[in-house]
């Protein structure tokens, strides 16, 4: 078995909680470093192991990321956890690789016009970063995973409708250029469960043995939908935030990515056991409360609960 | 084409607006009769249709319905508008006759502890209620349609899971008893879109021409996800409230019916036309803002809008 396939096995589900990073894209207020290292330890007392960690990005731009190697350090003492961190240039390429993470991810957007706008690049010079990074990895004692983003891939901020050939094409550069992996973004949350459905099968198809992950977000209320479809396509890698948290800058006042805890209960509904206890789960929610008060916090779970499997009392 | 076929076309998705009714359940403080009106004009101004409208209930327990006759008399000045109204016993039934009202709703428990506990009858004596209707609708000249609700038909609030065949045995004793249409309730939003799926299948095939409903909960946030899965499965008629407004007696803190501006969205993206504005839809919120204001309204239509299909600048 390959270390790809040890850490995501092709016969389950991995959900991977991404509010360490992408949930703190927009946060009012950042949790303490002890605090997130709570988050990481509790989620992972709740079975969770696959955190995004947060970015190797400019402390004075992203200082959300600025512990991001304490946090790399509490995912490698915890025994199965893995860790992803994200890059954007070559200057993170090398500080992620040096920090001995055990996943580099790296974002390429699905248009050209969002390429140009957002990374003031083509996407050719993008997949040619993206070629870069994986020859360091090669020439890296750790070889960590690399795991290509294709943002905007459902649905463009700046084009609108996305063509999924487009997509395509961009994903088997991206597997040519040697990732491990691909992952499909709807970064402003545009799509519904038909096109997310379509668009994950026709990478499944070319993805081979290799995992697709689908990361989607909430904004439109479609999140779970999206990743029930997503499943239904082949698709066994999803992300999720705990309570939903973050926001999104192209879409003032829209929640972050799918509900982790609510992903959670989609997975195990459909038959696929994800090991993690949705009610401990819930109950790290405190600590985003307690240090992000300013912050919302979706999810149906928590206001709910578990169905009750039997009740006493008739109401 | 018979009434029924007019009314819900089985090439189409017809949505209905439950707000009215299930929707005011439990909210603190009840709307003005105005501000009902209000709400249905401005919702059919922007392409709702179909509307439960309340209950034919005692007064004295259920103040929220007592002017349900006014709100009937405003669907009936809207050519093309549909009203329904729910009944429980044959008081109500005799009632919901006399107004005219073009479709009687009724409501039998999946389960034979729960009709017990919150009906104080078994299941067949509460069929034998439903043909009952079905003999006064008969003989009725106004001949409404009626539709038998099967509550918790996907997990039950005593028994916890609940066995499909016994509700499929349910809904065929209901179409035996003359019922023009049956509603399957995930009355408590226990369940995943598998589940949904294989029972709205099983449902659609007992029914034949007859058009299926199926009305969700959000409780646990699956509700968007288990209506793209009744779609799939054959339904074309599903229930939701604007905003989500409406709670549930049996979990505390938990949100109501599927959001119904979510739920267009939903269609939409599927490629069902629904002939409904978002935009006007959404704007609809405000009288329920202004009548409820201790009532939480959700849905991502209403905080991130519909996609850009094209913007001028970048993000």
């Amino acid at each position: 078995m390959t270390k790809l396939q040890e850490i995501y096995p092709s016969d389950r589900v991995t959900l991977r909680e991404v509010g360490l990073r992408d949930g703190l894209q927009l946060v009012k207020k950042l949790p303490s470093t002890e605090a997130k290292q709570r988050w990481v330890r509790d989620e992972y007392a709740a079975g969770v192991r696959h955190f995004e960690v947060g970015s190797f990005l400019p402390a004075k731009t992203f200082p959300q990321f600025v512990d991001v190697r304490d946090v790399i350090a509490t995912i490698a003492s915890l025994p199965g956890a893995h860790g992803i961190a994200l890059t954007l240039n070559e200057r993170g390429v090398n500080e992620a690789l040096a920090s001995g993470v055990a996943e580099v991810a790296i974002v390429v957007s699905a248009t050209e016009e969002h390429s140009q706008a957002n990374a003031n690049r083509s996407r050719d010079s993008a997949v040619a970063n993206v070629k870069r990074l994986c020859e360091l990895r090669d020439a890296s004692s750790h070889r960590p995973i690399v795991n290509a983003a294709i943002s905007m891939a459902l649905g463009c901020s700046i084009v609108g409708p996305v063509d999924p050939k487009e997509v395509i094409r961009l994903a088997e550069k991206l597997y040519e250029a040697g990732v491990d992996m691909v992952a499909v973004a709807d970064t402003v949350g545009y799509a519904g469960p038909k096109q997310v459905g379509e668009l994950t099968k026709a990478v499944v198809r070319i993805a081979g043995s290799k995992p697709v992950c689908v990361h989607l977000h909430d904004t439109r209320g479609m999140g779970i939908a999206n990743a029930s479809a997503a499943l239904d396509a082949g698709a066994r890698v999803l992300d999720g935030s705990l309570g939903g948290l973050g926001g999104c800058p192209f879409a003032p006042g829209a929640t972050g990515n799918v509900v982790f805890e609510d992903l959670v209960f989609l997975c195990e509904s459909k038959g696929f056991s994800t090991g993690i206890d949705i009610d401990r789960l819930v109950a790290v929610r405190s600590i985003l409360k307690a240090e992000m008060p300013g912050e919302q916090l979706y999810g149906g779970l928590a206001r709910a609960g578990l169905p009750e499997r039997k009740s006493a009392v008739a109401a």
